[in-house]
């Protein structure tokens, strides 16, 4: 039988939320559709800051582009297809690719991972709390081990006003993972 | 013995249209590489309907880019780069990535899904019926459980004059997926 | 139990060369960010040749983009996220996600494949050989039946004077996989 896959079949849960503390230039509003309001054509590159989903360490950055698909003049929205990774520091990557929505949640695909990450497959849960500052994921992982105690942690309920830990925020000694992506 | 992939490494084919109704602002052709051919530098994004592979049924749309790589002087065509998602609904969607060549059939990879394609790996073959109007896919599906039987159909044969049934194009209740993405 | 996958949970490492030998119009570099240096909007997609770890046979080509994500003033060098495929002919692709940093290594996620590829999941270490010219890649490859013999070869050392075999640099007959991408 294939003993390939770790985990036996379980899904874990990883809580991580995702802050743009508007100071690394990002996003990057590509206008290329050359239209007055944001349409197919229009491209946006992005890089946030990461946190534990507890908002007591800081683990890495996001990565990657926002393709805009459809303009919702109704909801004063937008649907963009999101390609982009997720950075922890020593402990890896992970890839995804779905639906962002300015205006509703939205589950994307997990498509890959390198570290601690390596082999996984599931998908993720987006959840907006501040658009477009404050974004809280619920990953639903498969086929690794067990996620590191690290990274385990009870999430700080997705409220408007959450904030990291000061001290996270600075990324002072004790309130990062090793080797935080910056 | 790993338990985690449903579906005990059988393949499901699901078959689905891919069409350019031309009312979608789709594609974006951004001619970034500053030439008067397709070069290198172009980027394509494009959004496009999506039907069930006997065309009775609108499941949702595509969404994504094609990177232009390299244009065929003597095939008057192009190969490009495709990273794109399938959206079905509430069913979900299926990300995928690899060659779209204008003149020929191809295979690009199945990287993730979300919803009944959550765990999602294969390939899917991109057949091009009316360039670049109607596109017929193959998907060939391992890691899920059964594919729902509203998307299990026979297809319509890929030829040049295959239109949805009308009801499907007008979105009639009965005529589309449950919320098909629009 | 489930005997979907291949392998047996067994690890095979791929060695290849991905090289620009500046005949491709490759790559274009995109400064949309309108800043002076490399920032956060600007894209680069590319194509390069691409070899087999000995430099004996010609495979194909790579295909995709990296977007700039942050510049990096003191180590002159940036990070990306890069998302493309490579090409090895009538054996398949296999598409990656994750970081290129110009001045250090770094592992991307493998996010799928097809053709020998189909189903594969794991990891590829990105090693900079003479940048931004060669680069030396590690694939270490899961969820695959074994590779073909003619992919399976001792890598020549990445050292920054090596080259291709002119037979391989020439596409001439046995220096080439069948069908290589091109």
């Amino acid at each position: 039988s294939d003993e390939s896959r770790p985990g036996g079949g379980r899904v874990q849960e990883l809580y991580v939320y995702e802050i743009n503390e508007r100071d690394r230039g990002s996003p990057a509003i590509l206008k290329l559709s050359q239209k007055p309001v944001f349409s197919l054509g229009d491209l946006i590159p992005f890089t946030n800051k990461l946190y534990t989903g507890d908002l007591q360490k800081r683990l890495g950055i996001t990565a990657g582009i926002c393709i805009e698909i459809q303009h919702n003049e109704e909801k004063q929205g937008d649907r963009y297809e999101a390609i982009f990774s997720f950075y922890f520091g020593d402990y890896g990557h992970i890839a995804v690719q779905g639906p962002y929505i300015t205006y509703q949640d939205s589950f994307l695909a997990v498509t890959g991972g390198s570290g601690v990450f390596e082999g996984v497959y599931g998908k993720v849960k987006l959840h907006n709390v501040v658009y477009p500052w404050k974004i809280f994921y619920t990953f639903y992982l498969q086929g690794i081990k067990d996620l590191p105690d690290e990274l385990v942690v009870k999430p700080a309920e997705p409220k408007p006003d959450v904030e990291p830990h000061p001290s996270a925020k600075a990324c002072e000694p004790g309130f990062t993972v090793v080797n935080y992506t910056n």
